[in-house]
């Protein structure tokens, strides 16, 4: 089995504690950039940068990882322009851990794609329409030159729904796994696996059980929340879970409202990115204890007091909801910041809490009161949104040339 | 006179020295919420905001007082917002003092003007074609209700080169101020003048004279770098000077560009505010020592220093030009907020630095050093630029609803 050529001079991931209720657990990622507690949540850079946030801003809120994406960072500004600026943390000027997305969601999402065979990928760029082609040797080496903790190989994602399709990306996205970690030189630079399988029990469990044995530092539960039912995802990452060894870290992508993220930690996941979080409050969608609630809302026009005052972020400490809803209506540009800083602190506040509560024994009683107050959208509407943002990218796919994406 | 009736527990303004070659001058400014030593620039936040930045941005960067503009926040979010907040320096979270424009050069530039009278004007909402009626009575009465620590009266702003109007709007300039002034309670909020004139010597002369006569807090030149040569400003600029009383503080509005504040202070300025740091930022434009760059230029790919050494900005202590460059082309948020910090903390530097020289007794070498490297940008373009600006506002204003003016 290759995880025997896989020694490491050191634990890549220690168990602290483990909830005796749910699969939750609380541990320590080791990366060459620090230790970085989990359950982690990290605020998704795409293009080098949390959309609206400096790395000062993203310190003061704890974040501890980031992730960035090599598909949009290897377009624009390119590895060389990374390379010389002595690695992708000190380019963005961020000192702690980064995790890059190899891509592989953005290029079968975003890019307009010309062929895919087991060999690679060839596409367009969405920026400007010059054709590429990656491998996942190509897609690994880039993120060995972007200096990144942690690497993602080069996955195939398909569609949600499409059998024929799964199964086929299913299998494909083992064999380019196989070959990405034959390519990679065991280093400070960490390498996690991503399994894939749709929502298909079988095809979930033997695909997340290969890219297991493989002796990646992680697996990721890649795939899922891409627009189906909300009862699959957590079927699917149940018995994921259950396929992946415990002394394994476990990463959920593209998970991250925050009833997502407590019944994630529940299930045992380690690890979440989403831009979720990030994306709405730009719409004005702003987490309370409650549920989130849109700024816009007349209410909050003479709402002297904070939107959450149970929040310790910068926004909620210095104004009132009524000015953050005159910024919103007037679309100042401080309010993009503010209102990113306040989803970002109440996801990582979320996700710390849980990680205590793991340790002194209470999670179970911190989830279902969370669950209890907070009002999630409803199943339908959840969908919906999430149907209209990847039609959204469609048509952005479908117009090339000049976008901001995030995620 | 009607300065008789204008007694002061206290000094308004001191001075503190003056240049042995210029008119340049060090002063105080007394505001209730502190001194502010002046030359000073004040930084815009025509909505109750620096565009994509917060108050404690403004703090790091040295500005001491910063400007807003009546009209933008009596439409939005209302004066009612803004005194249930306890005033715009409660609401916007910023501990300094404020001064506010009644907005007249909005009301006639940006809002669509049904009839102005000796009595008053009669305009439509720029956002949403709602008709007001203001009079000087009721501009000061809003201004009041903001809270702020420097009042403007209403005047009539009219267009560069229309004689007739000049002088129509001067007169009525001038009978507006009478009655702002009598309308006017002291107390802790100053009230400045403001007087008119356009670029003909006589007429602008009489019009400072007449202002500085009622006794006013401080002396505005309005009416300049409105798209007149620059000629023509500074020998306006300088005769205004000259029929100012020692003792009253000058404001020169809407004037910033780098090489111009040096100028104006020169002829003997004291505050100055201006949109175009800010605004220019947002568009790549940046200063440096050397004159303005702009980061979009291929140029800065792979600049691995900062934009200018010798700045102590954030974006210049953390960042390449290089990331910068990136973050404007991939139309990314945070290259708004760095983008002004930078360009704000240019010119407030500048200006701290001339006061220190005017103190000190160098400030004709300071400013010979400063002109002979800074490199300006023509006459011809930037009057084309001023242009193309004014013609966007007279499209806005045609538009009617939404757009989020700065200045």
């Amino acid at each position: 089995m290759r995880c025997c050529h896989r020694r490491y001079m050191r634990e890549r991931f220690s168990l602290v504690a483990r909830c005796p209720q749910t699969s939750a657990r609380a541990g320590l990622l080791h990366t060459a950039h620090g230790d970085v507690p989990t359950p982690v949540f990290l605020p998704v850079a795409s293009q080098g940068t949390v959309k609206a946030l400096a790395p000062d801003d993203l310190r003061a809120l704890g974040a501890r990882m980031l992730l960035a994406n090599a598909y949009h960072l290897y377009l624009r500004p390119g590895p060389q322009a990374i390379e010389q600026a002595g690695g992708l943390r000190r380019f963005m000027a961020w000192d702690g851990p980064i995790l890059t997305d190899s891509g592989g969601f953005q290029v079968f999402s975003l890019a307009r794609l010309s062929r895919v065979s087991d060999e690679g990928v060839r596409f367009r760029s969405h920026i400007d329409g010059s054709e590429h082609i990656w491998t996942p040797e190509s897609a690994l080496e880039l993120q060995g030159r972007l200096g990144v903790d942690v690497m993602m190989p080069l996955d195939e994602c398909p569609p949600y729904g499409d059998e024929a399709k799964i199964a086929h990306a299913t299998l494909r996205t083992e064999l380019w796994a196989e070959r990405t970690l034959r390519a990679h030189v065991a280093g400070t630079q960490l390498l996690f696996g991503i399994a894939q399988g749709g929502t298909n029990t079988g095809l979930r469990a033997a695909a997340t059980r290969a890219i297991s044995r493989m002796g990646f530092d992680g697996v990721a539960f890649g795939g899922l929340s891409i627009g189906e039912p909300k009862k699959l995802t957590w079927e699917m990452v149940r018995l994921s879970a259950a396929e992946t060894p415990v002394s394994v870290p476990r990463y959920l992508m593209g998970v991250g409202a925050p009833e997502d993220l407590v019944d994630g930690i529940a299930c045992g996941v380690d690890v979440f990115d989403c831009a979720l979080p990030t994306r709405v409050a730009r719409n004005g969608s702003l987490f309370t204890p409650e549920g989130r609630v849109n700024i816009r809302n007349a209410a909050y026009r003479l709402a002297v007091g904070p939107l959450d005052p149970a929040c310790d972020c910068y926004a909620c400490r210095t104004f009132s909801a009524a000015y953050l809803h005159h910024l919103f209506r007037a679309g100042e540009l401080l309010f993009y910041r503010l209102a990113t800083l306040h989803n970002l602190r109440f996801v990582l506040r979320l996700v710390e809490r849980a990680r205590s509560a793991v340790i002194d024994g209470s999670f179970a009683g911190f989830r279902r009161d969370f669950l209890e107050r907070y009002r999630t959208s409803d199943e339908e509407m959840r969908t919906g949104q999430k149907k209209l943002w990847l039609q959204a990218q469609e048509r952005a796919r479908a117009m090339g040339p000049e976008s901001s994406p995030e995620g």
